[in-house]
């Protein structure tokens, strides 16, 4: 389903865009404001836009969404999804845990993943039937005996609603509290997938934010799914479950269940 | 009050610890827990140790507090206050953006600050009446005219009381709320200093945990105090705000006294 010169474009793409971005790092650069008010940057669109000429160039047929620059349709059944700076947040920060997502999709589900690092030079690879790879060493999420020795981890607080971080809340209660982490958008997802992160739970997620994160998570062992457990879809509303040990997703469902 | 033996020593510490907590980082290890639940490293006592012996050799009238192995008295009226690790729950979760902190402090004041992140290579340096250094180069923060487009972080909601957090949220609703940022831990105050993020709020802080940011926030323009605008000291209570630009000092006083 994924062949080795879709892995090849994939990697051209996070090349493209890690040459795209590193020069504005901790740059002095204009912020704006989307409608929503979140913030973009020259950067993101910098990247999308050489990603899409490459695409279009590669695999012209091939439709292709983008954060930036929305949909572009094809006619393979074949879809990339991008997000130039997934953590645009971070980015502006100037913390280097924010990440490009590269996507390949077919018939709308996720095959290829990447997940790129461009200023410490950190990528993770993973398309399905094979492992998922780390700078290219296979990378396996950790077993977890027990969800109360989890670690935990979300990108904030306020990413959620009352109502979704009420359920949050309950689940974390029965995690690790010593060891819940805040911050780190896509790179927590990364961490899972090397065996030092157990779970990430967040909500209002696009499907360019979490598509490429399914082939990686899953090529490692562990299981994506939405907040009941069922399969990552348009009606799971951004509600998006990470896990390394699936043995450990009844218990995950059922502490997202709680609410007292 | 600094001399450059103060320096090069410190800067010889901030190696050593480095070069003792790199194999541990995403290494497999046993976690220990303390008393009081924190997770403690093998890594943490490996670079406490080897600082300590560097100190004990080179200053070794100088008195020490580290926050694995406590307090060795002096007759110098300088301490040596080191956390080999700030940020072990990122260290052990795989982050790159925990810490090595290391102070000088005279007569109880820190005159010197390292924080050091060993895994990507980066180490500012403050010493009292000197510019801070990144990487060897000024680091400078960054003038910011409004509160309401200030950069907030703060490394989670978990380390607040409930009272606590009511007021960090007056004041975070009053700040750039989509530029809001967790996690981190002395990282926040790295990128404050080199004027990538305005301002930090914590509580909870102990001595080591903030002693060595106070030379680096200072010497890169910007100022550290208590949640009253006060200077911190062992009154505090741990209440600690990092600000880049001093003039918004008391919008910041002022939003952190609201609590509804």
């Amino acid at each position: 389903m994924v062949n080795d010169r879709d892995i090849a474009l994939a990697h051209a793409l996070a090349d493209a865009a890690g040459q795209a971005i590193r020069p504005y790092f901790r740059a002095r650069f204009d912020i704006e404001t989307k409608p929503d008010s979140s913030p973009v940057t020259e950067a993101d669109r910098a990247a999308e836009s050489t990603m899409r000429r490459l695409i279009e160039a590669e695999a012209p047929r091939d439709a292709i969404l983008g954060e930036e620059y929305g949909e572009k349709p094809g006619t393979t059944g074949r879809q990339w999804v991008l997000d130039p700076i997934d953590g645009t947040v971070s980015f502006m920060a100037g913390r280097p845990s924010f990440g490009t997502l590269i996507a390949l999709l077919q018939d709308g589900w996720p095959v290829l993943g990447i997940i790129d690092q461009p200023v410490i030079g950190e990528r993770w690879i993973g398309a399905i039937g094979q492992p998922t790879l780390f700078n290219g060493t296979p990378a396996r999420a950790r077993r977890c005996a027990d969800l109360a020795e989890a670690t935990l981890a979300t990108t904030g607080p306020q990413y959620f609603s009352d109502h979704d971080g009420a359920h949050f809340m309950a689940l974390a209660s029965r995690c690790a509290h010593k060891r819940m982490l805040f911050g780190g958008d896509c790179y927590n997802y990364g961490l899972l997938a090397i065996g030092h992160v157990d779970l990430v739970v967040e909500a209002g997620l696009s499907l360019h934010d979490f598509a490429a994160l399914v082939p990686i998570v899953e090529g490692a062992g562990g299981t994506m799914c939405d907040w009941n457990g069922d399969p990552l879809s348009d009606a799971s509303g951004g509600h998006v479950i990470a896990l390394g040990d699936p043995a450990r997703l009844d218990d995950v469902v059922e502490g997202l269940a709680c609410n007292h």
